[in-house]
């Protein structure tokens, strides 16, 4: 593998790339790669599928006339190799930090980024209006859209693709074929039990087959997940008799390797002029041309930082403090052995949620349904309906996608089960795309649901145990991403916590501040920051629910106080703090209240400390408003 | 066609349908459609759909074993026959009316109604959340889901589709395939462009066909609506040579004359206890058996009342006044007339949103594209990021589906587009899943947005003409259902509306109303009922924007009245009253304010006046409210 650059550093934009002759594109790749290892080596990202696809992006670039040729990349953390190519190779260090260059494709960012894609599935639909925009200003620039066959299967892409025919434009859809998890026998296998006939025993038997590989060994939970999502389903027959593509009258081309840049080059050229919307699929494999990511693509998703030379990972944290997904994750097992009403339910994050754990222990009990948010929710819904109790964990940016599902199809008819938004609030690096700030404010309007959030590990938990006992209703708890605050939650025993009860944390005389989630933590530091007599003045609530709100408490709060600082990890818009000025004005509660959360304004990527203290919620920006309030 | 019921009447269960003989069913078929056509002819409801499905509904109820069988019907206004004929023949008479029985399937209502079922395409998915939820539980209860082809656009029903495969279940989906507005010719027409090989002129050709057949008669609106909407795609192929379904590993049985009720009984007998899932396709004629309804389907989707033996249709409102559906579809094409870049799209909606004037107008600058909300956002997300100007048009409560869209789509980028929310507010006999009762609360916390409802017909228009000037962001206009205040709009010169710029219509001394949309004219027809000097005491502003909120305003208001009462026709929590409470937390303003709207719970069906009335923010609701405070 390459370690100096010298092609690569010829090449400032795609201009320079088309400069090289075809004969140096393989070595220019090696550089390019080399150049990427290098870089997340030591500037944590999303590594296995940028070296999956940087053939491709040197290939479409040299083909292509970018930026008048437009090329829109579904779930951007692909575009890498991108960025490096179209003016970013010397900023490239600066990747997912503060102030520095966004780890997805933003046109704001620059003119070849042709379209946000923070979320899967949306490259079609884009890149089909881009294209139509095209045709009708007579604009003869090619439209490209990038799409992995998990973006796939998301509603939207479908949406997208059965709309490519109908109306005249050029589009060419990439589809990136990174299924290499599944090796051949299971791949082979996989295409049996398309092909099988449907018997009596047909569905029990492979589902039988599922788990008889696995324990075998022939099936790794990662080979098993991507199995489990993708079915036998849409990739499996892209190349099969039934090819969807063509069914959906769009002509198909394929499978090339994508990974030989001189034939991409040479089916790109010869397909690029050709009219009417097309497919390309090409295989690639995920972490290509880096050992340790080729072996491992989810740990190798994004691995923080690493030893390129030994593929070591470099283990950041090293406070042993459980993630709050890995004590949801756990506290389900736990509860599902002993409710056997419990499943769970996941759109393609297993290992982001971390339902892994019950996926390995429940195999039966745990639905992966791929990128398909709606479906999970309506899923979760259905299974509900007949009296199971589905866990439905969904990360709060991506429950967007589900919003109409948890109104229509759980809250009209108050099913008792649970939502559970993890990477609620401000995610950090990944920025605003992914940053879970809207649920509050989305959910709060929705009749009959509970929207709870827990102050630490324990009290989720406990609002986990809550939320499946009996006719509960349609319980959410959102948490955030990353790790709680180190309480001892394994040896804590699980509590019913009243629905709409918050609690006093610390009794005060002036100010009273309200908060939900583990953002009480910073207000507790914040308050345990003064100094008396101050600290006597100030009281703290952890509301723990938004709805029902706690109304006796708000009450006894506006009695005693005279300000009331309501503190959230999400828009201030019709969130926490507004259900508590609600409440108080319904209730002829003359109090003042100050509102601390997310402003009515994207926030940009960076470490979730810089991006709070940003937004003013981190210890430090409570502090000061407390004191202005004093 | 029957006029007597002998058959009918003896069956109040599926069970008493179970005794008659096969043979019967003929003859029952009949009656149950006689019945249905009488009772519509005098209480309005979904005629055509409800005439098309009765030989399924029969052969169901017959076959299955309802309610330990589940049938889940999509888009329940097709569900007539199966509520006729489980329990509710003889309050049939109460449908869709206030207090009376729903138009869509209700759990609430009978165990017979397997799932709620008013937003298209969710039966797939929630068939296979209760089918897996019998197989965990040993329960042999069968599963059917039946979708109509057009909700088998929608990427949800993919999403349920690419799901179906993968678990052990027996589900079966009928497919209810009633695109009865496209006749052979035409249809042998579309087969031919489906087949046809992709030549240079391919997509040019096919979209010139579709005008040349328009003009010479061949395809009127409606059948186009549906040839556009469903291009080539999955409907054209389900039983062509590239067969979804079983691209999906579903087993496909197919085409079955669905007016057939003796051939119906007898395929889903064969197939009922085959294992696996699997789909059957039948073919229906949406109006079947009702000479005018089988003419023009779309007319009679929904006719209002009519008489029987003539088919005539019997106006109800004779005022004249349009409807501001009406109003939008003839401002669009007076815009599109001069700003070329205007393109509308409308997801299915093309005769219900009144984008069908331009349609007809200026057919290539339309996108209908099927019943896919989300495709529709994006897709016009696309168009405006190459500087095209789209009018997207979706009902309000099916907006919800494109949420995500409008936040990581739209918002991210401000682009420059045009949201149009219609069906904003209570719909009335639809009821619960139709009224547009969030959207003010889901829209509000988004960045970006520009969120506007006009008071009335002139300031739908003048909006509409600001929103399209240049660099205006990203706006939404929400504009109820039904016919506006009779205002003379078509004689009326288009004004720009300055961005968060609300008006005083009123002043006033003690209390000032703010209102936001139309729900203005309720409380200027309150205040005008007071008399002096009650009368003088009250102001009245029509706020126009709840995002941005018009500061300036809100601080006079502030200033000069002690009480502020709050009118929106949303839900309140979050909605336009938390605005201005927000408001005036934030800038210290202690202003009484209450606030009226929405309730905290789904709000039933009735006639809009009622439900106006029940909420409380019809005139008289209004006047009792300002009579408190005065």
């Amino acid at each position: 593998m390459e370690k100096t650059y010298p092609l690569l550093n010829s090449v400032d934009f795609p201009a320079d790339l088309r400069k090289l002759e075809k004969s140096q594109l393989p070595r220019f790749c090696d550089e390019l790669r080399g150049f990427i290892i290098d870089e997340l080596s030591t500037n944590p990202g999303h590594l296995a599928s940028s070296l999956g696809v940087v053939e491709l992006t040197v290939a479409l670039h040299y083909v292509f006339n970018t930026p008048d040729d437009k090329v829109v990349w579904d779930v951007g953390h692909q575009a890498y190799a991108h960025k490096i190519l179209t003016g970013r190779r010397a900023v490239f260090c600066t990747n997912r930090k503060f102030h520095g260059i966004s780890g997805f494709p933003n046109p704001k960012e620059s003119e070849y980024d042709a379209f946000v894609s923070g979320h899967a599935s949306n490259s079609i639909s884009a890149a089909l209006g881009i294209s139509v925009a095209h045709q009708m200003e007579h604009n003869d620039g090619k439209v490209i859209a990038v799409i992995g066959d998990g973006a796939l299967t998301g509603g939207l892409a479908f949406e997208g693709l059965n709309n490519v025919c109908v109306n005249p434009n050029n589009l060419l859809i990439i589809l990136n074929d990174n299924n290499m998890s599944i090796d051949m026998p299971v791949g082979g296998m996989s295409r049996y039990l398309t092909e099988i006939t449907t018997s009596k025993f047909y569905n029990n038997i492979r589902f039988k087959t599922y788990h008889l590989l696995k324990q075998i060994g022939l099936m790794n939970d990662n080979k098993r997940n991507r199995l489990v999502r993708m079915g036998n389903s849409i990739k499996n027959v892209a190349s099969g008799s039934h090819n969807i593509f063509e069914g959906l009258n769009i002509r198909y081309f394929g499978q090339v390797n994508g990974h030989d840049v001189s034939q991409l080059v040479k089916v790109l050229n010869d397909i690029k002029d050709f009219e009417g919307p097309k497919v390309l699929h090409i295989k690639t494999i995920k972490g290509k041309g880096y050992g340790p990511a080729e072996h491992d693509a989810t740990v190798w998703h994004a691995p923080g930082l690493f030893v390129r030379e030994t593929g070591e990972r470099i283990k950041s944290d090293k406070s042993g403090i459980a993630r709050y997904q890995d004590v949801f994750g756990h506290t389900l097992v736990e509860l599902a052995e002993s409710n056997e009403k419990i499943i769970g339910i996941t759109p393609a994050m297993p290992t982001g949620c971390s339902m892994n754990i019950m996926m390995e222990k429940m195999p039966h009990r745990v639905f992966d349904v791929g990128i398909a948010e709606g479906h999970a929710v309506t899923f979760s819904a259905g299974l509900a309906k007949e009296g199971m109790m589905p866990f439905c964990n969904i990360y709060s940016s991506f429950m967007q996608r589900a919003y109409d599902n948890i109104i229509h199809d759980v809250a009209l008819q108050n099913l008792n089960m649970v939502l559970c938004l993890d990477r609620a609030g401000l995610v950090g690096q990944d920025g605003p795309t992914h940053h879970g700030a809207f649920d509050i404010a989305y959910l709060r309007p929705i009749p009959n649901l509970i929207i709870s959030s827990p102050i630490n590990e324990i009290e989720l938990r406990n609002l986990m145990y809550t939320a499946q006992l009996p006719d509960k209703g349609s319980f959410v708890i959102r948490y955030p991403r990353g790790k709680g605050i180190g309480v001892d939650w394994k040896n804590a025993p699980l509590v019913e916590i009243p629905v709409g009860k918050g609690e006093c944390l610390k009794e005060g005389g002036k100010i009273a501040v309200l908060t939900f989630g583990p953002v009480g933590n910073a207000a507790k530091k914040a308050i345990d920051s003064l100094s008396e007599p101050e600290k006597a003045k100030v009281g703290l609530y952890n509301m723990r629910f938004v709805k029902p709100l706690d109304g006796g408490l708000l009450k006894e709060i506006a009695a005693k106080y005279k300000t009331v600082i309501t503190i959230e990890d999400g828009v201030l818009n019709g969130g926490f703090g507004s259900a508590v000025l609600e409440f108080f004005a319904d209730n002829n509660l003359a109090v003042k209240v100050k509102r601390l959360g997310l402003p009515d304004s994207f926030v940009e990527h960076g470490l979730p400390d810089q991006l709070y203290g940003l937004v003013g919620i981190d210890t430090e920006g409570i502090l000061k408003v407390i004191k202005e309030f004093i």
